[in-house]
């Protein structure tokens, strides 16, 4: 089978990687609108060779749209009106709803499978591309109902060859979750670093003091801007609502704090030790 | 020469793992209000034996405080009452101008050394001991002009062998620039569990939703109630300034994601990663 990747950055390339090495892919075709990440991509054999939009949509078996969302949400009507019979697409993109939505009514819906690979690094570009990046990661498929039987086994099958867990949501309820535990995430990380940096910008003092703790709360922080600034805005209305449960818990400790009130931080802070059971 | 450690935690477990393994100590004698903790010590060899603080005072060169800051400022100046003429004190808590303040004019505060080891993990307990913890980490030693000379060599010789990069600072300098660098990144943590923990507590989504990026963001959140609590309120000042300045970039995002300024977030995030210059 061939595979069209659609963005050869570090999820377009490690599916290119993987896709190959675990014999699921022949050929893998790629298309970025960067030129230089089409000659970085060819270099490092992520890809057999890159092609027009068109022709890859005439070439491959399965076209993958691994860009950044607001990218994917422009693309995806044209590359339907124009998909053969027995091609099928999957976008790995971080909202679902959005999408989701632009092509409920499209008469070829039914070749399309919204996706979510839980699966990254903070890096980007062909030169993050990583083996087994996948393997072992859950994979979000939503709104399965409106994907077509032989779509959809297309999809699963590609998923298992990749040894990742599949797990079906509805597309906003996805969306509200990754607000959660992904999005979330990202800001405080982002916050984090903008504090360290305003105080610290000509001291040495952060090198010296920063330490592990440091290093795994502000390593998020070193995401791409163009790729997370489209994701809170796609999850705009789940990233309200948790900033706001976000800024509740950060006031109480803060009057915790300027109340010395021990007994209230122990208590907040032995409430949030119970994130233990859904960590490794 | 013979070492006293009162705590055998994670830092004083490790320390007595390490004292041993590179020389130090040819004895470790310990002391933990925990019978537990001191019976799992000498299970795990962590220890010769344990002792009273009297005995451990009269009996070993140095004496060193790896317990809570707060349990430290009650007991450390009844330590320096009856410290033997040749005989040092070495504390390891996470902040300084506190414990510092207390003993300014003990007539034996020569014999102290206020110091702060930059390394650790989210675990606690003697089980939580590990070896080459310290190794090639930072160690600030604060307000040495404060330490006698014969003192400070015995400090610095130990962090020597123990492979760590000493640095010095002023106590109340220290507490600020901890508060930017180690303290935040804790809160941040302990508020992205509980947020999601109000959430999700009786959802699987997270579960399966929670990727590489939550492990690392929330990791902390796991740290100890008991000694978060007290060095939250140890370093209040620091704490309430860096909350402000955490606030503000917070509400930054906010407004950012809630008109959807897609150039603002941009501009928030690329100035976020900055902080790349000062992670590996």
């Amino acid at each position: 089978m061939d595979i069209g990747i659609v963005g050869l950055g570090l999820i377009g390339g490690s599916l290119a990687l993987d896709l190959k090495k675990r014999g699921v892919a022949f050929n893998v075709y790629g298309l970025d609108r960067s030129l230089d990440h089409q000659k970085k991509a060819k270099e490092l054999n992520l890809v057999t060779d890159c092609l027009t939009l068109n022709q890859l949509i005439q070439k491959v078996d399965i076209i993958i749209l691994a860009i950044p969302v607001h990218n994917a949400q422009e693309m995806i009507v044209d590359i339907l009106n124009d998909i053969p019979e027995r091609t099928y697409l999957l976008d790995m993109g971080s909202t679902k709803s959005g999408i989701c939505d632009i092509v409920k009514d499209h008469p070829k819906r039914s070749h399309y499978v919204a996706c979510h690979p839980m699966a990254g690094t903070e890096y980007t570009g062909p030169n993050a591309a990583v083996y087994d990046l996948f393997d072992q990661k859950p994979v979000i498929i939503c709104d399965k109902e409106e994907s077509g039987n032989l779509a959809l086994e297309a999809a699963q099958q590609m998923f298992q060859a990749l040894n990742m867990r599949i797990l079906y949501m509805d597309s906003k309820d996805h969306d509200t979750h990754a607000a959660y535990v992904s999005h979330i995430s990202h800001i405080s990380s982002f916050t984090l670093a903008l504090s360290v940096l305003d105080k610290e910008q000509s001291e040495s003092a952060i090198f010296d003091l920063a330490s592990g703790g440091f290093e795994s709360t502000a390593r998020l922080a070193k995401s791409s801007a163009e790729m997370w600034s489209q994701i809170f805005i796609q999850n705009k209305d789940s990233l309200l609502e948790v900033l706001d449960v976000y800024s509740y818990w950060l006031r109480k400790f803060r009057v915790a704090i300027e109340d010395e009130d021990v007994e209230g931080l122990n208590n907040l802070i032995k409430e949030a030790n119970e994130i233990k059971k859904f960590l490794k």
